[in-house]
């Protein structure tokens, strides 16, 4: 093996894609947007990433089957195949693992612009989570682009730009998908979820896919994403309980300083 | 000395090898479990493995005298030149170390395959231990593999596969010599004795081994193995009480949550 | 993208241009200084360095838009372009981040080099911060050079070449292009602003700068530089406080040991 | 620069040269002995290693000048130019740092034999400290080697060859110099001084090298050598009555048990 093998079980011919990408991350938001609207849409895998830069794993499935950690690309045709529902063909970028190394996660990102390059991509949306530290009740959908007009289009579907967010900038393959397309030509945006950063968030997720499905003119079902979210709520309520009984008493002797 | 050397000192002719690994790892069950089959069998050394991947370190022996750390190979002749106990040749892939960063297990991992490959092995066993973070009177042997058809000949032979177990996957050679076997064309199964992951654990090693010479054929001793185990037993039994006295203690607290 | 990669949007003909180097480090004095006099200057990018040995990492700007982390060149021409203020043409190096691991701050600096044997640098100047651990009233600017002539003559501009200061040496770029500069022939001196290395140290940069500009024969503005240090000084006048009590209350003990 | 820079500034003619090595380690043992020795037999400077596997560091001198983290190689010439005191030719290596990575090591062991090979080394000696835990009154000196034959020569020399020790091997230079050396057909031994591994040992080093000497049959004086242990004396002086007072402690409390 290579540093990165990609192997191809097809090559489809698609027409002006659009490029997704949802690693895992902060709340692994973008991972579960990305995988999410993949299903929905019911996106055919037609390559496979491993690398020396992911970890030297095995996954073992339910049914005691291993396979080796990767990456994967799913595509999905857009108004011909889709009963008009989409305008462009997509590709998506989904997998287990980031690089582990900053090397590894630069030389990742340029084998994925190779591809979409070759395969003619024109946009990319980077999805992932933007982790405050803090329980969030009504997560917004933060935005980060390669230019202005870009940045225009995207307010236009309810994405946030609030100055000086995120402060330390955007870490990881969907900050240099971005930062490392616009330099081969290809414009981007990420969006990034509010989280708490301390559980994996399907709510925040869900929150990142209402706005890309306007940008991308599809149309998905929550069903599925809103039950993970139900289950992620019922583990973590407990957590919030307590956070809120810590900020009660902060505010009880907040008033006590005063009193 | 480049990335990987492997001197050989024989070039033996198999028939249809099989390939047991057993590096150090979780309570070095797969490392004990190879080596005292390798010295029971009385198999032949015939290759060393060094690797800037490995720590730089020279090993002292007893007698005072040097060797660089390394993996070492052996073989084993089966039905021919041992009196019929066994069906296969055997290669064993014991020694000091795994490989130490990720890209090393990556390329170590791609070396012994080539070599497998080259040998014409088809079937390949990784042994390991599974860290439990308690202690274990009973191992039971998990196993994962890379097809359904061995998976249901495993568990004729007692191999436990349980859903959800391990749930962090694999770490290490016995996942990436399954995972980059399997797209090398040679099956494998990792056989996993669990083990508190505090000791060295010979006690574990004895239940792999007793799954795996029913897998392969051969009948072994255990003598030199329940020595080891009764040492370390005694080292352990301290612990073992102190474990106990906190559990103990722990009923005793709940009783007292309910009266 | 290679390991580095240098994008020239203009190739300037200098003439014996000095060489400024200010990336970031400790309190961040060099990179404050190099930007401030840079700017000041009124200089002109020329050159963008990207690397592989930087962070995977995009910063966004107050406008949403992104960039990938970089290292930046630029050109100041001396004395026809300046009305005569300055003598030499001068480059300078800044930017976000230096290389990350060991192997990357040689090979980064490796390159530089390259860059500035081809452009005939004479002269390196590498800027820095000394951290004393404890908040510092008048920081001295130290120095050290590659040579005696040159440590004799920063010297007379008010350099302090105090024995055994820094005694551990100078880690990083300000060291590196020093010694492999020297290797290739090119003289040079690091200046180091004393200061706590707990915070950015505006007041450290400009104390630098008083020397530096002495040195290359400029005059600056430190206008915009001193309402830096007055924001920070806000923000560590606290700590200031705390650390004087602390003082106090030790020299109170001192006394209470006499007496 | 590569990865490693030979720089020589002479190309010495050596006969059967043997080559001692010793850079930073546990107590500095094995430095201080071969810088001593080193300084002593006034051998001469005939290469300078340059690598990107040591810090990206440049030291200051006293006089403010800086120069480049490096090792450096010396020479000595034997019965013939030193008075007939020493009977082989002796090759140096000393110098600031080790490889960082595992790697680094590795391929500088590797630069280092290449140039002994080419020299024609047939035994190298590698010096080091072995670090108890605790203060050391009269440290021994332990040693390791290749060969059987070597040992024996060692043992009537005064070099204790115990069982079990070191019983985590040899770790870095002091290691891989012997370990690759034997690989390439030179024989070798490190020499180990017993050292607390909390200060420089200056004390352990003349152990050493009271054993180096006789094996090599060169004469030293320790003058220097015991000025530096007399400084480091007074600075742990007090740290050893502190262990001899938790050890006294210790008694008290182990009588306490008793009575």
């Amino acid at each position: 093996m290579d540093r990165i093998n990609i192997t191809y079980n097809e090559r489809p011919e698609l027409k002006d894609p659009i490029f997704i990408e949802g690693l895992p991350g902060v709340g692994n938001v973008g991972k579960i947007a990305a995988d999410h609207l993949k299903d929905e849409l019911k996106a055919k895998k037609f390559a496979t990433v491993h690398s020396r830069h992911f970890p030297p794993q095995v996954l073992v499935g339910d049914d005691g089957v291993i396979r080796l950690v990767n990456n994967e690309m799913y595509y999905h045709r857009g108004s011909n195949s889709d009963k008009g529902k989409g305008k462009n063909d997509i590709i998506f970028l989904v997998g287990d693992y980031q690089g582990l190394s900053p090397e590894g996660q630069y030389e990742l990102a340029d084998a994925m612009l190779d591809l979409a390059v070759h395969m003619k991509v024109r946009r990319i949306f980077t999805l992932g989570g933007y982790g405050l530290g803090r329980m969030v009740e009504k997560p917004r959908v933060l935005g980060a682009t390669t230019n202005h007009q870009l940045k225009k289009e995207m307010m236009g579907h309810g994405v946030v730009f609030a100055e000086g967010e995120p402060g330390a900038g955007i870490v990881g393959a969907s900050g240099l998908l971005l930062g490392l397309g616009e330099m081969r030509g290809i414009e981007g945006v990420c969006l990034m979820g509010e989280t708490s950063g301390y559980f994996v968030d399907p709510n925040s997720a869900r929150e990142v896919l209402r706005v890309l499905v306007k940008a991308i003119g599809v149309e998905v079902d929550y069903g599925a994403l809103e039950a993970k979210a139900e289950q992620v709520e019922k583990l973590t309520s407990r957590f919030k309980d307590l956070e809120k009984g810590i900020q009660d008493g902060r505010k009880q002797e907040d008033l006590n300083y005063i009193g």
